[in-house]
């Protein structure tokens, strides 16, 4: 029997129906006429969802993942000094993915669960090639205020992980002043997981190393195929289906709007996170900082005799509902829900507090 | 109006209805027990069509350029010599990748169109700590005898290309004795473009570079994931959907048998070029080089007043069929027809000899 979850963990999340549509559309060439303008068109959309007009704005062919390391990559070389914010899991790897290509990492910590301080990120250094931070850690449900760095970042590249915050809450690229950032489509765009949406803007594009020591992300090389100006010239193959994927999954939030999905996220984070406070849960994130697409509560230290393994093999074999476990110094002391995508839907925050309190006997 | 097309160029090829079924499949976590059984019986299948035991067998999450660079990455440092076969695209592709590594190449050029001289490869250097070359040249569609090269390479690690071979013409990973080899989905295994089988032999893993360059392709770390000895170590997400499409794409080709597939690749690219040389067309490569699956055939200098561009635009055009334009030193001057996966249909290939035969007025 082919299993079917209510997807409520730190993504994937649930698809949109137009997206499993798009998925029986006939395979195309890379290089078709018609794949091109669906290409096309699905840069248009990642344009409108960043709020950017960047040239340079594609799904690069990876997981979000594999965004951060051409990001890094394009961006980063020995010697460059690079200001990380570490306040998760998601700012612990932007150090060792840029650490691996000989930059000079100055770290500014935060605990895990706490926003980061922008002041402090933009003291560390006098004179940083980059700046990088992860709007939303999805380790912790922590929101930092890229906007506040940005606009203090000076001459410095502001790099941003929008993984988990493209289409679940505001991102605007352009009036912030964020020089690149990528995202994952599994998150708010209720699509699979395998690309990283990208936007670059010129000042970045400008600063890109001329032969990065990744062919296969080499993002001068990848716009000559993806802007095609000219002519298109072949790099790798375009993974197409998903980017039929992407390309209706993006066609759904416009068509909602994306000041829409903001609000359909918000709305079900926040009957979430009040249910589950009216349950006796504690979150994890301050209010002021936490997202609602992605929910962190304490697991309780009373579970009625139940590990918290237990009892999300519970939700995930008795309802069919996946949430997440914590991870790094989080790892058995919290539980991750996330409702993103399709899957932020109002019925899924009530089947969740049912089956949450029901599994508990609450 | 959705285009449809009979997809007969170097790649992607049309799709196994039952891969489009895969699509349709509700999503799964990244970390759910019955998404990891799939991810399993994935890796025990591609096992199966490399005809190997190698333990770390496994879906590289990106397009088959990924592969290449996963394998040279993590075994390639600065002032290793690796010896590259160079007959075409891909293996100046190898260069290009193990150079922004460091590498110290030696190259081994054949005119592209030709088959590379094994010996010649065995003799570039005393000691390289790796031999580098396609087995299945997309650019020209010729074969290179890796068998010839695994026999002599000595200490050297045997590095293979099987993008366009991998069930399409036979591959015996270990009988062979091939260290390390990738391959793309979108070929001879009806499955779009996204991922890389790749498979690697406990000698090349035990020569893993500790630290590569690269973070998302350190298979020492998506090992911990893929195999899962002691538990699933988080790396990245995997690209669930992509692995569903996979996962049905081989159990058709096991479903039919190894050699039932490599058997129709051979009917169909046999039927393929005799008909194309009865209606006048000059192959490419040599006749024991010749791929089945990819044939290359000169542009004739006689097209009725028509450019080469004009014929492929017709062909797709008036019949919906893709073929493949000429790349690098054969650009303008070749045609690339491919017949893989559920494209490598004889329906296919009368449907193609009779469309070219009528665009040309032969």
């Amino acid at each position: 029997m082919i299993s079917d979850r209510v997807l409520m963990g730190p993504g994937p999340s649930n698809l949109y129906p137009e997206v499993v549509s798009a998925f029986t559309r006939p395979l195309l060439g890379h290089l078709d006429p018609d794949f091109l303008e669906v290409l096309d068109e699905t840069c248009d959309r990642l344009r409108a969802l960043y709020r950017t007009a960047n040239s340079l704005t594609l799904p690069v062919s990876g997981t979000g993942s594999a965004g951060m390391e051409a990001a890094f990559v394009n961006l980063v070389g020995p010697g460059d000094v690079v200001v990380v914010g570490v306040n998760g899991l998601f700012g612990e790897r932007m150090c060792e993915v840029a650490g691996r290509l000989g930059a000079e990492i100055v770290r500014v910590d935060a605990p895990w669960g706490e926003p980061l301080d922008a002041a402090a990120l933009l003291a560390a250094h006098p004179s940083p090639s980059v700046i990088a931070l992860v709007h939303a850690e999805t380790s912790t449900g922590v929101r930092n205020d890229v906007e506040d760095v940005a606009r203090g970042k000076g001459d410095a590249l502001l790099l941003v992980d929008a993984v988990t915050s493209l289409g679940g809450i505001p991102f605007e690229a352009d009036r912030w002043g964020v020089d690149l950032a990528y995202s994952g489509t599994q998150k708010c765009l209720g699509v699979p997981p395998g690309l990283s949406p990208m936007t670059v803007a010129a000042r970045a594009r400008a600063s890109f190393k001329d032969r990065p020591s990744s062919w296969y992300f080499d993002l001068g090389l990848i716009a000559r195929y993806v802007e095609g100006e000219g002519g298109r010239t072949y790099h790798h193959t375009a993974p197409v289906s998903m980017i039929f994927a992407l390309h209706a999954g993006l066609g759904v939030v416009l068509e909602e709007g994306l000041e829409g999905a903001w609000d359909r996220h918000r709305e079900c984070g926040q009957a979430l996170q009040g249910g589950l406070e009216k349950l006796g849960f504690e979150l994890v994130a301050p209010p002021e900082h936490r997202l609602p697409q992605l929910t962190t509560v304490w697991v309780p230290d009373d579970l009625g005799g139940m590990s918290e393994a237990e009892v999300r093999a519970a939700l995930l074999y008795r309802y069919g509902i996946e949430i997440g476990a914590g991870v790094g110094p989080l790892a058995g002391r919290v539980w991750r829900i996330g409702c993103m995508g399709h899957t932020a839907r109002l019925r899924n925050v009530e089947l969740l507090l049912g089956a949450l309190g029901e599994v508990l006997g609450r």
